[in-house]
């Protein structure tokens, strides 16, 4: 699903046991695991693998989280993550999130900012040309 | 630690191994545990603990996260967590985060706000009079 | 898949980026997630939900967690869990675990007992029936 | 706390929110974790920091784990972990645990063992000269 200039991927994701609190809540520092598993998809979607980035030298640190939770996810939920970017990855790359329940719920909405890091050199870089390429077919 | 109408607390966690991932650093995620620890123990402080207000009735799920990171922790870094309030409870609370390593390198900012749930309606509610008490102490 | 007396159930999950630690390896801890993923989904194959047994007010807590780590797994692995069932649940119920990567390579071998509680006094209890005939077509 | 070819090291913990689970007890999977600050801990009392192993080249994988769960602990439960060491370290190394509430009710006990591993080979080596002899004097 796309229209100009955005690209969204939809990844579902079932709760954990281990993932609820007392509350019978999912916690709320479980998202983050979430949104990550959405981003990987997205880009897995786009034929570009997290696992291979690193390989290429390129490590993606978080550098924002932003998280507004407008309902609970509960123990055995079946959860929608929607992963949406906007433009091209440059030194930094941005993910838009929206998570559903099976009822169509919105549960929560967030976004993450990565940046390119050089691994031998620890400093900040640009994305790869052929992830660029790739997100390039999709944001056209 | 306060000045007129703040209130600041401290609190020293030990990074665990498992809260590392492959980048050698402290997962992004796992921040969300370490502020959860500092605004228990701010409140500990204060005479209010998290576990009192459950038993009173109320619940406090988080509504909004939000984590500015700066610098990565390292594993068995011994990390301060500085946690402030900058007004009293209401139907919601903030809480504001700064982490330091033991080189005093601010590692991320960050902002935490719970709402006030009464447990057997669910529905949003006041925070309790002994609370706004404790806090009215420290932020007069 | 199975034999007299014996059923197993196979699962696939992906690793995450946070379960890694800095060796690189799935930190041994989070195994635990995942035999609880994979019991879960034997139960659900059998017509049983973990939730519905909460719901008819057993609580099912670990008493005993056996892990024999082989072969690490890493980030982005596609891992297969089998886990099995010899006999009947009683007031305890144990699940047999092997993991595979997706190189068909043995990571670890495990075992999980589980006891059913009755959740309002607290005390061991037997089984409901139901899960035990559900259990019974399989096993028979 | 010592007796001839025993040595023990007592370590608090306090539980976390996000540790427990919608049983309202400590997810056992996060026991693991426990274990490793005991550990952790006991070898920082002999001198010997497991960051300080890794640096040397080492990687200390564990092999097997061990848990028989008795009572469970509750969110912000003060917890102590009791890690002993029986023999010397060679190839592998053995850690003993008991954990007690603040109540000194013993929740669990359990065992967990480690290889020592050669960071560059990736083959199992024996322990650090430097390990033993700390260990010696413990354990003399």
């Amino acid at each position: 699903m796309y229209t100009c200039c955005m690209y969204s991927f939809e990844t579902k994701i079932r709760v954990r046991y281990g993932e609820t609190d007392q509350m019978s809540f999912v916690y709320y520092g479980v998202y983050a695991q979430y949104y990550e598993v959405g981003r990987v998809e997205l880009l897995r979607s786009l034929g570009v693998t997290y696992k291979e980035l690193e390989e290429m030298g390129f490590a993606l640190p978080v550098v924002n989280l932003n998280i507004n939770y407008k309902k609970p996810a509960y123990y055995d939920d079946e959860l929608t993550i929607r992963t949406t970017i906007k433009e091209l990855p440059s030194a930094k790359i941005t993910f838009y999130y929206e998570m559903f329940n099976a009822n169509n719920e919105l549960l929560n909405i967030g976004e993450v900012v990565l940046v390119f890091v050089n691994k031998k050199t620890g400093k900040p870089c640009f994305a790869p040309e052929m992830a660029i390429n790739k997100f390039k077919e999709k944001l056209a």
